[in-house]
């Protein structure tokens, strides 16, 4: 068993309102904000902390984002922006930074070199439903459930649309931002926002599994393929082309790709440096 | 029960080829063009008035695009078309007409400040398919079916194509799009291009409660939501969060979403003024 | 039964390493480079000779590609590559000019003004998985499998991902990318790579008659639709519409369309003349 760290220099000794386990090359931060995981702009900063400190270490391979509690995230703390209301321009500046360094999470999600798995156990809704469809890949169990619920209290899911709208077909999106109901485990698979449903006795176990498979790849082929998969998504085909093209003879010349076909070819593992 | 009207200066009398009628906010748009309920250039002009007075009036919330007859649509009206080849330009103008109205049409459900929802019973084929595929939530009974046979009479369907390969994916459109053969409700909702299958007999109860669900919503929000879900849409990544940052933080600050959310953390009904 | 020809000039005696196969409008290339149909850079120019060949011919209406042996193809020719590790380059002109003619394989396909169906019975790994992505359909016995498992040897399969990523929801294409696991035949249908899964028996037969009801059509009808679907999806929906508004108009105006709207309406059979 791992300690509970910090990887960051910032982050330090309060382990809420995120926990952060490395062990084996693999970083766990689990949201521990009770009640319902609210993404406050304190939770959000510590992410952002960890997730930079995660992208420079060589220690790590693999994250997962798990939570604490019945409810993997509700989102936006809504209270905190609330009180802002009263701030002399009615609470803007307040509104931009939050959705900044929300919407800068999300991104950095993706930027990140290394793979991020989103562990869900319980409701993840509207800004929590978007770092789902954030994370490289999702695993839930068959109690989970997912929704964009704005629309119920005045606030559109415009910024988790983003993420949504790419994971899933564009009317199952439309459904769930215009009706603001809850689709369960089943119908989140069946729309791309999760990869995999597991029962809750195995959540952790299968997560862990699939991080231990990832986390024994070459790192820097990772962060090769990782970072081209969402560069490319915004091209057009024929540039999306020229661009990997690119991409996999710099790939070819790395250290461990020479390696790891090597190994292929002589039928033994592959011993990666990462570079 | 509503009567029949029309909220469009334009419209007046005639109830066909497209019936009118608003009831608690949803305006339920009736395609009446016997037989095969085809887009003549007479029908596609009265969608154009309606859709447009829909927009402007404070009365209408959602709209509702269902069809009489067993077949909800099918597309073009060829007669129509082929009588035009023998004008000067073999017809030209006139096609460039109707395409440019009926995409425009297509590119107008999208636009408009308010949600709509296709109540499909029969066979929705090209055009008619493709307005299926257009409105931002579609709802069909179990016998309905779906193609783009265009293929078939030599006239490929490259304008629906553009509404269906962005519901579903890329090698399902181009089976439909190639073979011009016929797919089942069951498949339309494997692909997207329906979200949900309801028997005969219930279709008009649960696409009206569809609809009263998302007309108890604030306007403003669903208008807000339902913009920036397709302008986003074609936008990369990271453009298309800096775009809705700025349409949440505008959404934060206009009232409804002020009354939405004090209403929430209160624990009471919010009244929406639509501001 | 039709001879094994070769439509290129070029081609010539050698049926090896690419069986070609003219049969009522249906061209068929089989991959033949046993034993794991690797795209080695002779493979990939005869496909490239075939195709140019295939695009040029009036016999030719649709293509089919298919595979001989155990494996649809392991994608590129890992010893060839290594062998040129030793060049003074460490490979990179090599590395260069056969990714460039992969990725340009995979282009031309989408480019080819007529239709390209995959045939598959087997594994179809990295760049074969790519290439079965990037046909306009794909059909495969029960017992196929498909992954990208570049990640295992150091070298994630980025050029890959270009079609699989246009073809799949990220999330699925995210989990093949980055465990580099195989997936069965009903996983890939359910991901949209490919349309249907036919018994082994009757692979050929279903994947033949696919190819003779679209071989059925006005092979100009084809060029137009097909052209126009790859080239919309690269633009944004209000874009897209006007392009495609252009396409149909020129379409209306050919005989092809004329004469198939006129067959239609007259409820006969029309004839095409590819006009």
């Amino acid at each position: 068993m791992a300690d509970i760290v910090s990887l960051s220099r910032e982050g330090g000794a309060p382990e809420t309102p995120l926990g952060v386990c490395l062990t084996d090359g693999v970083l766990r931060l689990t949201l521990n904000n009770p009640p319902a995981n609210v993404l406050s702009v304190a939770l959000l900063e510590r992410l952002h902390q960890e997730l930079d400190a995660a992208a420079d270490s060589r220690e790590v391979r693999v994250l997962i984002i798990a939570a604490h509690g019945k409810l993997f995230s509700a989102g936006h703390d809504l209270k905190e922006m609330t009180a802002r209301r009263s701030d002399g321009d009615r609470g803007r500046a307040f509104f931009e930074k939050t959705m900044r360094l929300c919407a800068d999470l999300m991104l950095k999600i993706q930027k990140l070199p290394k793979p991020v798995i989103a562990e869900v156990d319980g409701l993840a809704t509207a800004a929590g439903c978007q770092l789902v469809a954030s994370c490289d890949l999702a695993i839930c169990t068959d109690t989970s459930a997912f929704c964009t619920p704005g629309v119920n209290i005045g606030l559109f899911c415009s910024t988790p649309m983003v993420a949504l709208s790419r994971a899933a077909h564009r009317k199952q999106a439309m459904e769930m931002l215009l009706t603001g109901e809850t689709i369960d485990a089943s119908t989140a698979k069946e729309f791309g926002i999760v990869n995999r449903i597991v029962p809750k006795q195995y959540l952790t176990q299968v997560v862990n599994k699939y991080a231990s498979v990832i986390a024994s790849k070459s790192p820097l082929t990772l962060k090769i393929g990782k970072e081209a998969f969402y560069a490319q998504a915004d091209l057009s085909t024929d540039e999306a082309y020229d661009y990997t093209i690119r991409v996999m003879v710099e790939n070819m010349l790395a250290r461990d790709a020479e390696e790891g076909i090597g190994a292929f070819l002589d039928k033994r593992h592959a011993v990666w440096t990462g570079e």
